[in-house]
């Protein structure tokens, strides 16, 4: 077995993936193991203002394991989220907050998962369990996490644990929360560098229910007529898309970050889908859907049901 | 979703999977949870005398589970070592120290899974960590599953971490751990009641690689010579588990607790695995395992990777 152990999160990285692999390379190197954190994609533009904030370099990049290399996953745990070559890696620990799926190990292992909103609120428990110093740096990339994950609090998928573990981060931070999640956020919702194709591939996620095909993708922002300035070209770049992949619906979610509220923009056949669900109706292909900031807990479940 | 909770271990339970859904109802039951443990077998002689020794009743047998259950998984994770209609409950915890492998959710859960000798030594550290009340029967439970697990600490599964527990655990229940650890373990060796279909099922750990079904079975006891007095019948009886289930290993490991070596037979198409694995051949279906007595270090590990 090799010497080293990789901490890394999900491809994709965010920023609870990036964060959490640093914060838990300190937790293992306290417990004396040769740890390294790595990532296994581009550092995002929030994630490189919590870095620039710290006055720290990223991770490395890491592009496959070879066999037998010893792993530690924070943040995911599915083959397909993780690195080339895990299925013959040696993964001896995994801390995440998703389900479980499409996962195995030969040995038995270190796992510790909770339905929490963000994997860095576990890490933060770990800390306390073992009685481990937090300093400030290691409180920021935590509090950073947890911001991103949760929206500032305000995602459903928020839970007490995270509320607290913010809070008392926040404390040996000294940091006010609010200032620095706000233009956290902000950093990470700078769209213009990317074309009308990029943005509705950000973070698309493609489901079917009874042989229909439909995306919901979402980005985040600060401001949504920013982004509907363009929403000629963005209508024109999901027409294709639709097109290329005999979709039946796509809907382009434009979530205000600050205020909890989304645009959606709907396209395709089965535009009815969303308005039978949301009870409202579309104008200009557009709804405005009021609180609404969670995909995964208060948009899919609504197309799907009503798909 | 069901009101009630159910907990349980593995198929075929053994003394850990008893004792840890008992003493996991307590922990859970704390927390304001309304959880019941359940098992999913017959209560072997072994946890019947710590039962007997605590004027306890087994918990009721559960035989399926619907749809929507919501239950919590202790000392096993596998969906084939799990109760009926396990794919469709909802797992909400799983405390184990075993492999992750065919498993999986629907949603985000809690999971802790430490590579130690024995569900209950995890089991202690939680009580520790939520700074609980350890009263005399949870530790006698306690302590019964990890002398059974480890072998009164002579397994090579045996951690410090389940040393501590032990250990302070003993304290917990003023007991002298050697004198009470030998008589439980002998008390689980009294082989002699059961017929050999029922001697190969009472510990027999089901798996299946790359499509390849097959079983290891193990049974402790203070004489060898002894068990292979019934070989002839045993070896029928596991002829036709394998024509049966359609298995291509059967793995019967018969291990000398007192000396720690194990003898095991092995039938099926696949035996070479066994002789491959072990860099042995077998004599007469058998081969002899010095210093072997961890199903889960020493006999699974080998076979699954030379399958």
């Amino acid at each position: 077995m090799s010497e080293k152990i990789y901490v890394f999160g999900h491809k994709n990285p965010d920023t609870d993936s990036i964060c959490s692999s640093m914060v838990m390379e300190k937790f293992d190197k306290n417990l004396g193991l040769d740890v390294e954190a790595k990532r296994l994609g581009n550092v995002n533009k929030e994630t490189q203002f919590v870095l620039d904030y710290l006055g720290l370099e990223a991770p490395d990049l890491l592009q496959k394991v070879e066999e037998e290399q010893r792993v530690v996953l924070v943040d995911h745990n599915e083959f397909d989220q993780s690195v080339e070559g895990i299925e013959n890696a040696v993964i001896e620990n995994v801390v995440d907050h998703h389900r479980i799926a499409n996962f195995q190990t030969k040995t038995p292992l270190y796992y510790r998962a909770e339905p929490v909103g963000c994997t860095a609120t576990i890490l933060y428990k770990k800390f306390k369990e073992e009685n481990m110093t937090i300093d400030k740096k290691e409180a920021i990339l935590m509090l950073s996490a947890i911001i991103s994950d949760t929206l500032l609090l305000k995602s459903p998928t928020t839970t007490d644990d995270d509320r607290k573990a913010l809070e008392e981060l926040a404390k040996i931070a000294e940091i006010d929360v609010n200032t620095y999640g706000i233009e956290m956020l902000k950093a990470g919702t700078n769209l213009d560098d990317f074309t009308e194709e990029e943005l509705i591939n950000l973070d698309a996620k493609r489901s079917e229910k009874d042989g229909k095909k439909f995306v919901i993708a979402q980005v985040n922002t600060v401001s949504i007529p920013d982004v509907l300035k363009r929403k000629e070209n963005i209508e024109r770049a999901i027409e294709k898309e639709i097109e290329n992949n005999d979709l039946q619906l796509f809907i382009f979610a434009i979530t205000d970050i600050l205020n909890s509220n989304t645009q959606i923009i709907a396209l395709g056949k089965e535009t009815q889908v969303a308005e039978k669900g949301f009870e409202k109706a579309l104008e200009d292909n557009m709804m405005f859907l009021e609180g609404v900031v969670s995909r995964k807990k208060q948009i899919l479940p609504v197309i799907d049901k009503n798909m």
